[in-house]
C-alpha cells in the first residue's frame, strides 16, 4: 500500500538535510555535501525497500528489483536528487520518492513482478554547475566522453571530471556507466514546472512530448571607459548591448505562438562590474525553447542576425557559441495512451501536454517507449524556495505510477 | 622662457622617485614615502625658482612669488603630486608641473607681476587612500575638522590624523589651514582623462564646468521561475527590467544636450544567475553626471518614472537608493571665455568640454573665478600605467598657462 504518512516523512527528512545554511531554499547542488547527503538517506530508503544498489562510474544510482524472469527487460522509473541553488523539494526528488515508496509497497505486498523493476536517482540533472543539463542520463545514453568530463567546469574553476574524483567515483571509465540492457519502459515522475494544471484544477499532466533547449553564450566585447568622462555618443557599453539583446530574445519569443516557444537571458555577467566605468565585458546565457525544433531554429537563427546588428551598430566584438541545441522529443504514443487509460480507471482528472523543461526522460526516450506524469505545483513555482506541491496530488501520482508499473511488470502486457 | 626640456626632465625625474617596486605604473599614495619624495623634489624645484614656501598643518605647500603690490588678491594655480596606486605620471602633477615650470620662466624673465602669484601643490587629491578625495583643498576651503581627520581611515587602518602626525603634521591646528586671504583668479591644467580631445585632434580642453555624479541603487524583485515552463505571458523577469531600464538611462543621458549629460549602468548583479531560471533579482549601479545640476535632476526625475513604468508593466517590486547626489560645479564664464581668447591668440585648437572627473578646482570654483585647461591623453586612458601624455601638449598648455597668468597678474585686468 502507497503511504502518505511514509511520503510525507520522506520529503520531511530530504528538506532537512538539504538546507546547510540559514538560507530559504534547498541547496543540492549536484556533487555538493547535502547533494551527497541526500543520495546516502535515499540509498538507505532502497535498501529498506528490499532492492539491490548498484552505482555506476558517475554515481547514478539503479535500485534493483528482481523478476521472476531476470532475463526480461526492465522497467526503469526514477528521477534526478540534485537541485539548484536555493530551489524547492520536489524537482526531482518527487520521481525519487514516489519511485522509492512503489518499491516499497511492492515489497510490502510481496509483489510477483515478471520483469526486474528499476527505481533509479540520476545525478545532476540540473545545469546550474556545469552549465548542462540531465548529465547522468547522459552518461548511461554513452553521451559524454572522459574529455567531456574534463572540459565541463563550475564557477569554481573545478572540471567535472575533478568533482567526480573526490566523490571517489571513476571518471576514468565513464564508459563502463554506459546502460546497454534493453528496456520495457521508462517513466518518470516530476512536479510541472508551470501553471497550466493548476489554473485548470486538473490532477495529472500526461506528457506528450519534450521542448528541449537550445543554449547560447553569448561573449561581447566593449571598452571599459572611464563612466564620467566618455560621452554617450563615443562608447562601446557591453552592458547597453546585452540589454538589447536580452529584450529581442525576449521578444522573439514572445512573437511565436503554436506552438510557443520560451526564451530566457538566465546568466548575464558585466566586467568590471564598478560604478565609475562602462562595462567592457558582458557574457551572456540564454536559452531558448519549444516542442516544435523549426519553430527553435528560427528564433535562434533571427537572434544571431539580432546581434550582429546591435554588436556592429555598437561597435562590439562577439562570439557566440552554442553550447547545446537538442532536438525536442516525442513520448511514446502508446504509453500516453496506457497511462491516460489508467488515470480514466482511477477516476482521477488529467490533461496530455507538452513540457516546457527538459528531464532525464528525453533520453531515454529514444531508447524505450517512454511515459512522464505531471503534477501541478503552486503558482507554477519552481527552482525557487517557493516551490510547492500537494502531498494529496504526490500521494495520488505514486498510486498511479505502481498501477502503472504493475501492468507493465507482467510479461503478457505488451505496450 | 618655457622649457620644453626641462619640463621633460622633470616628468622623468618624479617618474623615477614614483616606481619604488618593480611594478608597472606611478606609486604616489598620498603620505607615501614615494609621495613624500615627489614633494620634496617639487619644493626643490620651487626653491630653484624663487618662490617662498609656506606649509600648512595639512602638508599643502604654497609657494610665492610676490607681487609689486603684496595687498592685491593672488592668482593661484596648481594641482596634486599623489597618484593612483599603479597610476601614471600626468594625472596630477602635469598641473603642479607646469606651475612651477611658469613660476620658473617667469623669474628668468625677471617679470613684473602686480598681484601676488601662487603655486600650489595639494595633498591627497586621489580618494585610493581614504575614500573620500581633494582632501588637501577641502582641508584649505574649511571642510575637513579634526574630529574628520580621525574618522577617515585607510586599508591598513590608520587614520588621517595618525597619518598626518607620522608626517610632523599639525592635524590638531587643522582650522590653521584654512586659506582665508582673497584670491582673483584659479587655475589648474589637468590630463583630460577622456578620449574627446584626441579623438577630434584638438589640443586644449578649456572646461565649463565639473560634473558631479548622482549615484543610484536599484533593486528589482521579480519571480525566479523555470526558464523553460513559464509561458512568456506570465513572466517577472528581473533581468529583463533591468534591461529597459539600462536602455533608458542611455538614451536619457544621450538626448541631453547643451549642457551634455552622461548615464552609465556599471553595475548589475542578478540571481540566480544560471541558465535554466528566470532571474527574480537583479540589482543596478547607475552613475549620471552632468555639469548643469537641473538637467541632471530632470534625468534623474525621469528615470524614476520611467523605472515605475517598466516595474508596474512587468509586475516587478523595486527600491532605489540615492547613494550620492552631489551637485556640479560650473566654472567662470568669463573665465571660460578669457582661456578661449588665449587660445584664440595663440593659435591653438581647442574646445569648451565639461570635465567628467571631479578635481581640486571643484573646491575653489565658489571662492573665486576658476578655471581649467585639459590636454590629451592617449585612448583616454588615465589612473593606470598606460596613462600617457605628449610632451608637445604639455609644453603648449604650460605656454597658455603663462600667458594666462601674466595678463591676469595686471592690476588693469579684471576677470
Amino acid at each position: 500500500m502507497i503511504s502518505k504518512e511514509r511520503l510525507a516523512k520522506h520529503f520531511s527528512e530530504m528538506e532537512k538535510i538539504s538546507t546547510p545554511n540559514e538560507k530559504p531554499g534547498i541547496f543540492r547542488l549536484a556533487f555538493s555535501d547535502s547533494d551527497w547527503q541526500g543520495r546516502e538517506y535515499l540509498m538507505s530508503l532502497m535498501k529498506d525497500a528490499g532492492l539491490s544498489i548498484r552505482i555506476d562510474a558517475f554515481g547514478n544510482v539503479i535500485a534493483r528489483r528482481e523478476g521472476r524472469n531476470p532475463s526480461l527487460p526492465a522497467i526503469m522509473f526514477g528521477s534526478h536528487g540534485d537541485s539548484v541553488p536555493a530551489g524547492g523539494n520536489y524537482d526531482g526528488v518527487l520521481g525519487v520518492l514516489a519511485s522509492i515508496e512503489v518499491m516499497k509497497s511492492l515489497d510490502e505486498e510481496n509483489f510477483q513482478n515478471e520483469h526486474p523493476l528499476e527505481a533509479v536517482i540520476f545525478m545532476c540533472e540540473e545545469s546550474s554547475r556545469f552549465g548542462m543539463a540531465e548529465l547522468g542520463s547522459r552518461v548511461m545514453r554513452g553521451e559524454l566522453s572522459t574529455d567531456d568530463l574534463h572540459s565541463l567546469k563550475g564557477k569554481d574553476g573545478k572540471s567535472l571530471y575533478e568533482v567526480l574524483k573526490s566523490r571517489n567515483l571513476s571518471p576514468d571509465n565513464i564508459s563502463e556507466a554506459v546502460y546497454n540492457e534493453p528496456l520495457k519502459a521508462f517513466l518518470e515522475v516530476h512536479i510541472e514546472q508551470g501553471k497550466v494544471l493548476e489554473y485548470e484544477k486538473t490532477q495529472i499532466g500526461v506528457v506528450t512530448g519534450i521542448a528541449a533547449p537550445t543554449r547560447l553564450r553569448v561573449f561581447l566585447h566593449g571598452k571599459a571607459d572611464h563612466s564620467g568622462a566618455t560621452p554617450m555618443g563615443m562608447r562601446s557599453d557591453a552592458l547597453c548591448a546585452s540589454a538589447e539583446i536580452t529584450l529581442l530574445v525576449e521578444k522573439l519569443a514572445s512573437e511565436q505562438q503554436n506552438p510557443p516557444a520560451v526564451g530566457t537571458v538566465g546568466i548575464l555577467n558585466i566586467t568590471p562590474g564598478v560604478m565609475n566605468v562602462i562595462p567592457g565585458e558582458a557574457e551572456m546565457g540564454i536559452d531558448i525553447r519549444s516542442i516544435d525544433k523549426d519553430a527553435k531554429a528560427k528564433i535562434v537563427e533571427t537572434l544571431k542576425k539580432g546581434i550582429d546588428i546591435v554588436c556592429k551598430k555598437r561597435d562590439i566584438e562577439y562570439e557566440i557559441k552554442v553550447i547545446s541545441d537538442e532536438t525536442p522529443v516525442p513520448l511514446s504514443a502508446p504509453m500516453v495512451d496506457y497511462l491516460s487509460s489508467i488515470c480514466e480507471d482511477e477516476e482521477v482528472s488529467y490533461k496530455r501536454m507538452p513540457s516546457g523543461a527538459g528531464h532525464d526522460t528525453m533520453f531515454w526516450a529514444p531508447y524505450a517507449p517512454a511515459g512522464m506524469l505531471f503534477i501541478p505545483c503552486k503558482d507554477g513555482i519552481s527552482h525557487n524556495a517557493a516551490e510547492h506541491a500537494e502531498m494529496d496530488d504526490i500521494f495520488c501520482v505514486t498510486k498511479l505510477l505502481e498501477k502503472a508499473v504493475k501492468k507493465l511488470s507482467q510479461e503478457n502486457f505488451k505496450i
